[in-house]
């Protein structure tokens, strides 16, 4: 799908300019650790689905500079010295990748992936990483809204048209479907992924004929069992419809059947209803019902809340752009540099607190109650230091500290695993159909209060008291130096 | 940048479906005429910016089914006659490309694209043309917004890490160029088209060192006329830009010159403001102020308002991602079909006029008072249908036909140009730079009232009294039908 060689200038130019200073100033092989996080929720929704790790780890332990990239980096303003130029020629990713499972339900503030590496690696992947795993997570919790609403129909990808270039209708495509979706209309994605696709005909194919009867005979005859006719190119109940009837009856009494209509404009709920209607009077009571046109969760909720008969959903441009928030926001962050062999967390302030990032080198358990068998919170650590199940465990929240619960017979899972140690894919990636499988199953850890559309409860995501007090000691520590600096 | 072959399965299954059941059908080769157009303008804006021609181009030059593409659809559950593979093995797009030039300013219901050929080629592209050329002149117009009120500012595309996926951040790259914008961050889109480059550094690059003081001078060590320092990772006025100076004095008692300053958060008009004052204060007048944090064409206007001292803007997500419109919903329909060697007009009826589609071949012509050198109206005709400059033309509005308008001393240029005839590109199209230098000039043929941001007047785009006629007549043809059908 993508060369295996080059995808280093998927980059920002910045990433090369610090490259290059650091190798300037000779600390370009220093040791960083850096987590890749978001900081709010699209949608409104209570969690996010993970999605993108495959694509990070192709990425990674496929990235080259090419000659080609070499050639344009030597024509640059900035004038790279040639020492530098011939490092990149054997560029290699060579760090370690720490990452959760794709179809996690994940919540802000807790790292998604931890890197560590040299500084010149870790800088260099950040643009991608962030842009693969931002789409595929954004879009995978897109369509896990719409699998909260309707988990017993059909949800249909259709969006390829209508995606952001190429690449995102595939990808896109892939993070819909590990998050309940059943099938993608995008072949590139059926090719790649194994994912069932599925397609019916357009306006183009009815307009073409001299009659909407004689188009839909002619589509018929090609697919006798799989024919889902479209059937608003005209007038839905007074042309389609009847058509799509007649054409089923006439598949029927030769032993074939009419596999759907496919409503497109107008007022779904009650075109599907009358729809039904008429279907059913004919006896063609098996004939599904596919809606299409401008869908998203909340017109697929407002639709079923008016009894409409659609068995099945298309779903395009609101799904494969996430039009409502097309973009996750997601951040990638210094939280520790090597120094002495030891890690030194780091810090950045911003006056809007819930910018101030968590320093250190952190990983993510998740609590879940061993009575309820519910998860509880997510409790973000300091890398290494264990958590004993036999001991009662108090959670607080890291902004409104008071915010305390005691949680007494539960598991503690660790969330990011490692994936990637010095360059290499160290664990075997699942499949996408075991993925999407443990994505459903792992819905039914978590209270209907976090996973409902509207308004949900905030999941906990807490910081170990040890590392809360870091925190507030490095920001004190840096607010003194600049009081300082001012003469304050 | 994408593979030489392949291709062919960037597209919906049902353009696949509908192929083979022309093909069972024996209508494949049948020669039919579609248009490529949007219906409504995004953000609100009074024009739109073509883009997307060149990807296009390369796109049907290359198409092709490899034989991996065919092995993948063999195992289908449609069960395709292998014939019909057979057939695909050596498929070539063979159709024509009439197209608008890139960067030209365009209007709802012109076509963009005309394409004639087999309805096989015709639809197997639709899902690609409509993806490439939705998102590109999507990312142009949004940028052309920013240009309308920053003209004279340095403006850079910095979204890569927030783009829907690799491709997204390279083509929008390309828009946004198109548009008027002066560099981007994504060094492919460097790398490929020759768009400038910039860069700065990040939070973590000064996280990345014991003070920050350290950090900018380090990084000015390597770029000592390059450096743009970004001020906000712990306090922008009292840490950051203070540092800043004290460096930039440092370089230039060395003969060298910081460049700029970065601001990416807060209040960037008090702080801008302020920061200039600073660097003045310390006779660093030549430092430039850059600025990025979430930017758009609203926040650019609301600061430049505010008197914001920024020279130069880095516009990253709502750029990209086209935030508040993240899909342009471009459609592609049949509009007419050859029956005995002649076009045979085709109608899409909907309960919504603004969706019925207009019938028959047409061109485009863009109707250019002598007098004040500026565009009346587009006039979309029957294609061979010539205008005579020597007598006046009469406009009318094709929904409102009441509105109508009389233009006398007029140039009538036409938009629509062969680019690919019998699948071989026929013309040498234009590079980048020069398409980016005619958008600018094409703006000055528009009066302003078309190009303001808020409420622009609706510019006009009239249809023939002949195709008028047409579609008219097509229509109450078809509600006869329905009406005879059913009794009425």
């Amino acid at each position: 799908m993508y060369p295996a060689s080059g995808w280093a200038l998927h980059t920002d130019k910045y990433q090369i300019t610090m490259m290059y200073a650091h190798w300037k100033n000779g600390s370009h092989r220093q040791r960083k650790a850096f987590d890749l996080y978001f900081r709010k929720l699209p949608f409104g929704n209570g969690f996010a689905v993970f999605a993108g790790l495959e694509r990070a780890v192709q990425y990674l332990t496929q990235l080259r500079f090419t000659a080609e990239d070499i050639r344009y980096l030597a024509e640059q303003e900035e004038k790279y010295d040639p020492a530098f130029l011939d490092l990149l020629r054997d560029f290699r990713f060579n760090g370690d990748v720490y990452a959760m499972r794709e179809g996690s339900l994940v919540f802000p503030d807790e790292p998604l992936l931890r890197m560590e590496g040299t500084v010149m690696e870790l800088q260099l992947v950040e643009t991608a990483l962030l842009n693969f795993i931002g789409y595929q997570t954004l879009v995978a919790t897109k369509a896990a809204r719409m699998k909260t609403i309707a988990p017993h129909d059909t949800l249909m990808e259709f969006g390829t048209r209508r995606a952001q270039e190429a690449e995102a209708a595939v990808w896109g495509a892939r993070a819909a479907y590990l998050a309940g979706f059943h099938a993608t209309s995008n072949m590139r994605a059926g090719e790649q992924f194994g994912i069932p696709t599925k397609g019916t005909h357009s306006h183009a194919w009815v307009q073409d004929f001299d009659s909407e009867l004689e188009a839909f005979r002619t589509f018929a005859a090609a697919f006798p069992d799989q024919s889902v006719l479209l059937v608003d190119t005209y007038d839905t109940l007074k042309s389609g419809v009847p058509h799509a009837i007649q054409v089923g009856l006439e598949l029927r009494e030769k032993g074939h059947r009419l596999a759907g209509i496919r409503l497109d404009s107008g007022d779904l709920a009650y075109l599907s209803k009358e729809a039904r209607h008429m279907l059913d009077e004919a006896g063609l009571t098996d004939t599904a019902i596919v809606a299409s046109s401008d869908l998203d969760e909340d017109t697929i909720l407002s639709l079923k809340s008016q009894g409409a008969r659609i068995d099945s959903w298309g779903v395009g441009t609101k799904l494969i752009t996430a039009y409502d928030q097309p973009a996750l926001g997601a951040v990638y962050k210094l939280v520790a540099r090597e120094q002495n062999g030891e890690w030194t967390p780091t810090i950045k302030i911003s006056s809007n607190p819930d910018k101030v990032t968590t320093p250190g080198v952190k990983t993510v358990y998740r609590i879940v109650d061993q009575n309820s068998g519910k998860a509880r919170g997510d409790l973000i650590v300091k890398q290494g230091q264990t958590i004993d199940e036999n001991q009662p465990l108090t959670l607080f929240h890291p902004v409104h500290t008071y915010r305390i619960k005691k949680v007494k017979r539960f598991r503690a899972i660790q969330l990011l695993q490692p994936v990637i140690r010095a360059g290499n894919l160290i664990t075997e990636l699942p499949s996408l159909h075991e993925l999407r499988d443990r994505h459903q199953e792992e819905r039914s850890l978590f209270w209907e209060e976090y996973l409902r559309l509207l308004n949900p409860e905030e999941y906990p995501v807490d910081l170990s008291p040890e590392l809360w007090e870091t925190k507030q000691q490095l920001v004190q520590k840096i607010y003194r130096t600049i009081r300082e600096e001012n003469g304050e």
